[in-house]
């Protein structure tokens, strides 16, 4: 998502918050270009080509936020949210040789361009260098809640591998698919901000219950945006999670109200995964009949005020107010 | 490789330091059985399957061995080693996935049972619950050590993969790329022993050393070991280096005394890949023609020799004895 594509009257909150720390994210882009070199070509190479696209950097905003309304030592922190960076960097990576994407970032994905096999070894490098960057930190604790978060998502991986195709998942499962996939990094790049500084423990546990529920909220919205034609106009790629077979937000509030015929119709294209190229309208139908994206958004909407309450903990500061609007923000986003 | 496969009259000196290291083995290999548990079903699933098929667990005995000459915690120790062994099978399981492996330890590889998607995934969980077992044992130094290796592991994979099917790759680089893909990984098992201990820096040196020679000898032998013949017997595939263009040492040396027709032959097989049945054979003769299989133990031996060197600045010990012997049998084993 380009700045300029996004422009409108007034900066939204992301953009709000970017500016806010926009020299902490100038030395935070700096540690990541440093660390993405190396004496093997291919790696910074494929690095660029996917770091250099963009993504929005929602994780080490949070991570430099955090720390910043604790006053904790923000070189560190520069380092924690490159690594978080990183490890997001690393996943979508293998993400895209999992799910065999054609396109990331709106760039034909790096699997194609670069090989399945330079992209599974680049992110391996991607995720150790964010564990060399989290030793640079001199802190076990921030090492611990990282690691541990690594560990959850790749389960998270592991669980949405699975559950694909199984239309008979649950929205308890699935809501613990996107908690570990998603939402343990976004609680994870808070939570290092208070235990950075010193902060005490319940603050820790504010921050971290603060980056769960955004995180939460923030994969639900983007299961939606995935079926929002709306999107298009923005040269986004749509359908994907359809293409897939993932079961997620919107396909389990239409199959609670599917009838007999859209019982097979979703059996046949997510179970089966036979599909035409009419499938994905014939879908987008079915699922504004349901109103199954508007009930996911308010789903969403349900995580975010728990996002937003866990703030009330917090020190009042005009990052925890920018924290607050981001909330709403990253579910009625456009991209 | 079993242990009846192997038996002798007398155990070998790895089976030596596998019962000299009995009880800590035990220990780790809990460690190893406990941490790659998962309520996702598939992680265990898979890890079972690759772990229990057994390999040396030659780089934890080297962690224990380590650890133990200089009085370190064991309990940590065990963590470490289990760790290291986390790194060695994540990257096995990546490389299969590179390399689209047939065969690993004797059974079906992998990524052919449980498919390429799952065995990136699970080799993620298995990286991510690497470090978090180090960060257990909260010694920041131990965790610079590894996750400094790790990335370079991952980098000498990438060199090795934009190396394949090169003929015009050097002795050197050929050292540089085992350096960083094998004796890295060596080099840090042994050198965390001391490290944790908390013992000087010139015996951490050494052990470093010891560890970085030896992985180096290793990987020589494991090399040539993959065109030797005598390994059939063993019920080993071999030719997998020569199907996948890898130019390894026996390659290197016998391409230094390439006629022509041999040329055209490393040329049609190495770099543009075209096999047909016959090719394996026919390189095997041109590697016995030019001695190249001895050539590269010899090669070896030099790296072998520079390892027991190292030893002599360790305290002398039953187990340093055992690290000495040990040295000898990685070049001259069978499997």
């Amino acid at each position: 998502m380009s700045h300029s594509m996004q422009k409108q009257e007034q900066p939204n909150p992301l953009e709000q918050l970017s500016d806010a720390l926009d020299e902490d994210m100038r030395y935070t882009n700096a540690v990541i270009i440093d660390r993405m070199q190396s004496p093997v070509e291919l790696i910074p190479q494929l690095a660029t080509y996917l770091i250099a696209a963009g993504g929005k950097r929602i994780r080490p905003l949070l991570t430099l936020a955090a720390t910043q309304i604790y006053g904790g030592d923000m070189q560190s922190s520069h380092k924690l949210a490159a690594s978080v960076e990183f490890i997001h960097t690393a996943t979508l990576l293998h993400d895209d040789v999992v799910d065999e994407s054609l396109e990331r970032r709106g760039k034909e994905a790096a699997n194609l361009v670069f090989g399945n096999q330079a992209s599974v070894l680049v992110g391996d490098f991607l995720f150790s260098r964010a564990f060399e960057l989290m030793t640079e930190c001199d802190n076990i604790q921030v090492l611990k809640i990282l690691s541990n978060a690594a560990a959850i998502i790749t389960q998270g991986e592991v669980l949405q591998l699975t559950a694909a195709g199984k239309i008979d998942t649950s929205m308890e499962q699935y809501i613990e698919i996107i908690t570990s996939k998603t939402a343990a990094l976004f609680a994870a790049a808070c939570e290092v901000g208070p235990v950075l500084a010193g902060a005490d423990e319940s603050q820790a546990k504010s921050m971290y219950e603060y980056g769960l529920y955004l995180g939460i909220a923030f994969q639900i919205a983007d299961d939606a945006l995935d079926y929002n034609s709306d999107r298009e106009t923005l040269g986004k790629v749509i359908g994907d999670d359809f293409r897939e077979g993932k079961i997620t937000a919107p396909i389990l509030l239409a199959l609670d109200k599917a009838d007999d015929s859209e019982k097979e119709f979703w059996t046949r294209t997510l179970v089966k995964r036979e599909q035409n190229d009419a499938d994905l309208k014939t879908a987008q139908t079915i699922l504004n009949k349901h109103d199954s994206i508007q009930g996911s958004l308010t789903l969403a909407q349900d995580y975010a005020a728990k996002a937003q309450q866990a703030l009330d903990n917090i020190p009042q500061s005009p990052l925890r107010a920018l924290l607050h609007e981001l909330v709403p923000y990253t579910i009625f986003r456009k991209a």
